[in-house]
């Protein structure tokens, strides 16, 4: 009878269900905390203990503190909070656990630490008993607060039987987690991995990122700080800490949006090449559509960051002893005014782009925040994430291009037979931008072929 | 019996339930979808299909695929996996359906594309069975994915028995979905449209801002480019990128500002003018007061975009070169300082006042981001967006105030009789703040009378 | 029989359970909001009023506006939507109310308005009742909202009797509204509280940062504006509104930033003192540690405000005026170059680090972000907070001694005998910096001694 029932029927009468049993094998900082969740919701919790009377006193007086045999006596649903190094004591509560639901919340200490997960392991041991894996991402902490506003409060669940994991998923729901379906005990590898886990999808992505920065830092250290060293004797080293940075920064994240998009491109061709929505990706493409967000905000962290570092520029002594020295250089060539109008516009253009492409750019790092994200339809996420996405790489390609201006065509740039850097790193934005535009077409007349068969 | 009596009470008994079964009609992708997720959260699939025997190899071996009559007849919820063009093979199923909850799944191409909504023909069709409408908002993907962190759980769900939305709401929860009670079967129109829009809200207020920029920068470009061409043939065209888009930018960031708050002032007008909080306000007026959001969102975008440019300026060629010419003119007429206390003090002003606003709009569009949002209880978020939207506002006029400082009365700034701009966009704010003291002591008076009464 | 079970058994049967009732006394704003949702979901609702035929007129027609005690007696549950001042009317239907459900849903004017809560107030006028807490955090205009997009949807409920605690919860989970299990009645005082309370966890925080700010302003104020006044007549009274501001405001962010790491050290440190991890804190350390979150929010955020002010000091017209006053100086001494490699070093070299430190700070504000936080496990959490926030301060402390540079050592520099500013806040964290290196070396001494034993 549950309680929407029964507000509407046995009026008067008393009208509450008896409160279940929940039993914990293991006396340790988790079971505690575990109890006081527990018994705050509404459960009267039995835990099971090698020494009763010494855990006794650090449980709560209402809590039944027993010896194991008695506590799994009592319970249908039995928590073990015990290192998979001490499940050699359930061997003697075997015939016990027969049919009931063990929920195992064991952590390891590395990732993938044994051959097979701890949860199947016990269901290895155990036969006869419901094996469900759960409630390891909480920590001890977590499960103490009543109040989920701090602490994340997704649990996965995994088991093999259907109806068990749906028993502990409502459990969880009742002690006001969210809990999460993960299938099979075959995830628990999985799910007891995830605690342990740092930041397993920005791996790539960061070492991407790690690779371009070295490589476009070292080009620019030899075209930019070597050359004009051995050919002039000019020790421009006091550029390294500032200019070679924000000469790497760009690149280094236009060189990623265009890798997110060229996942994307890829992924279109593939369909195209073998005619079908519904082959599965090569493994590497696959990893690569799949980081493509982290690669986007690592672009857009990049390119926030060069522009704090351009905004500084201005501010130093060294701009500062420059512009004074050219202020004495015109005065005594009795030059009134140095304007070129070629070299303002190329200025005013490329910055006014470089802007533009921020602002876009950080109203995709925007919906990616996940409570923006969730607030938005499939069609306004993709509009975004897509469209705005492309003009954003559109306009910084166009940001570089400006920059360059006329300088890819003069001689005099190229040091050591070296193009300059962000010709280097443009390579990639103009062929991906003009592959788009082929492809959209062939695309386009792909599915409408498609659509008429 | 339900989840929690039966963990206290049937102990070693086989206490789980038997197994639901839910029926779909179709075998499209989101019925492929639908059934993996379902088969996860423990319920019995059986999938009607037109080709039982080709449809089944494309669902997993558990899965009953078998003729329509003989799924629509094992389960008691059916879900109708197919577009509205092919409901008229419901008519021959109709006795099989008497009485049994429809779950109708289906999108549209274009917004309105109907006269009456899918589920609201769908019921027309069926009388005698119940129809929900729901789950349309869940892509085929999202439906497969078990992990709901990346994509948006919400579904909206509605029908005309409170009964039946109870269930298929309850049903949502145990497929780990987030429903949304929208009440009868009239809002399905609204919910088949939801995946269709393209941010509805933000409509007016982006429409407002383009209107105002175009006014504005044209305003700006017949001032301080036609105006010293057309007088002296000064050719100052390499404004128009920076300079001419930074004097539109804070103009309409102010007085999308000022009209978020002109608003309420107007609602509060309405209520003073008739005396009662309960009358409706105005269709425009409940339009623009749903607006103040996206348009306060607007605003802090745009201020963020003009401290860019401004902060650019200094960077750019122009400035260097005219520095440079100021320099040599200086040198020439023997002027060693030419320090002008007044310009300095009022830059220093309203530079300072313009990063305080930023600021303060900043903490406003923060508490903007719904999980920040959420964290607030309502006194805090009216703290936040409306004593300190306020002072925002009021440090903003401020810094537009300043940086005009006296030219407003000089004669020179009214280039063909036009004020500058930044006059022009303090009107409105400095018109609202009077407004503002006026409306509250009245309104105060009011409501403490109110009281009195 | 719950809803799973039904969809299974009994086909064709009519399989929808009665609507359960929900009486509500009182006829005011709330009454009706609340009456419009639980109609929405399903509830049958009476109302009980003083005047039911006038209150009649404001609910929609399928309300059963009655007489209170009409009201009581046709449901279990019961809500009060009246005010403390009124429960005296309860008293007449003390007999009524016997062993049904209470929910007070009453908040106060002021914080700790009455010697005891509303809620246990009521508990003590009808002892056989059962009083439930609750719903007091919703506004009438949530209640009424269907869609909990803009809304929080938590609700914090607390009871003395747990099977009621857990009703009402389920209760809310029925109206769409998250629940909070709150615990016994005696935190009903903490949930009245809630609703009146204006950022209860950033009052110290703020204080700290407020009370540094000016202490830090009086002493930049003192040395670099009063001292040059005094001993050479010079007036830099200009420099109030920004430099003093910008170098007020790094100092207070680095000195909040090395607070929050010195709390975890202090608590390391206690640990080590009395050698136990679950000793108490003192109530001030505490308290200190649990606004950790908060202070290295605000010691972002003047950081970030910091960054621009330095930004915004190139576009001054103070700063323009020096510059020309140089030029015209090092034009008439005849010097071509004034180049300073130390200067130029030291100032690339302070801006980098400054430009780091904010970038890594600006990751730790990111992962604040409740939703975003949610998304990391705690190992990922702490890798962010500890590990990247002791290398930003470290860095931040780097940026600061390279601004210093050599002045430290320099006579000149001890205007008044006082230190330059960024002195006294780099005193703190330098210091820290060293004591966290000693801590550690001892505390993972101490704790490989425990393990051992």
């Amino acid at each position: 009878m549950d309680s929407i029932s029964m507000m509407g029927n046995n009026a008067g009468a008393s009208f509450l269900p008896p409160q279940p049993t929940v039993a914990i094998l293991g006396s340790g900082d988790f079971s505690k905390c575990l109890a006081i969740r527990l018994l705050r919701c509404g459960f009267h919790v039995v835990v099971g203990s090698r020494h009763p009377k010494l855990a006794a006193q650090s449980f709560p007086h209402v809590v039944d503190v027993t010896h194991h045999e008695d506590a799994v006596g009592k319970a249908n649903v039995v928590f073990l909070a015990i290192r998979r190094e001490h499940y050699s004591i359930l061997w003697d509560l075997k015939h016990l656990l027969e049919g009931k639901i063990l929920v195992d919340v064991s952590n390891n200490r590395r990732v993938n630490q044994y051959p097979e997960s701890n949860a199947e392991y016990l269901a290895s041991l155990l036969p006869d008993s419901i094996v469900v894996k759960g409630f390891n991402v909480i920590s001890a902490w977590a499960m103490q607060q009543s109040c989920p506003k701090d602490a994340s409060t997704q649990v996965f669940i995994c088991s093999d039987l259907v109806e068990a994991r749906q028993q502990i998923m409502e459990l969880a729901r009742q002690l006001n987690f969210q809990p999460v379906d993960m299938g099979t005990l075959s995830s628990s590898r999985d799910i007891e991995n995830m605690p342990l886990q740092l930041f397993p999808g920005w791996k790539g992505p960061v070492l991407a990122a790690v690779a371009l920065s070295i490589f476009f830092f070292a080009y620019s250290f030899v075209r930019d700080i070597i050359h004009p060293y051995v050919k002039y004797k000019q020790s421009d080293f006091y550029k390294i800490p500032i200019e070679m940075v924000n000469r790497t920064l760009p690149t280094v994240a236009i060189t990623l949006l265009a890798l997110v998009y060229l996942a994307g491109q890829l992924a279109a061709a593939h369909q195209l090449y073998y005619g079908t929505k519904y082959r599965h990706f090569p493994h590497w493409l696959e990893g690569w559509l799949q980081s493509r967000k982290q690669m986007g905000l690592l672009s857009f962290f990049l390119a926030a960051v060069h522009v704090l570092y351009s905004l500084c520029l201005p501010m130093r002594k060294s701009e500062r002893y420059l512009l004074l020295n050219t202020a004495y250089q015109q005065v005594h060539a009795n030059v009134e005014n140095a304007w070129n109008e070629e070299e303002v516009w190329r200025v005013e253009m490329y910055v006014s782009f470089g802007i533009m492409s921020l602002g876009l750019l950080s109203l995709l790092a925007i919906t990616s925040i996940p409570s923006v994200h969730s607030t938005l339809n499939w069609r306004e996420f993709s509009f975004i994430q897509s469209t705005l996405g492309y003009i954003a790489l559109l306009i910084a390609t166009l940001h570089g291009l400006l920059f360059g201006w006329k300088r890819a065509f003069e001689e005099e740039a190229y040091r050591f037979y070296l193009p300059p850097s962000f010709m280097v790193s443009l390579a990639l934005p103009v062929f991906f931008l003009k592959m788009l535009t082929q492809l959209c077409k062939i695309l386009s007349l792909f599915w409408s072929c498609a659509y008429i068969k």
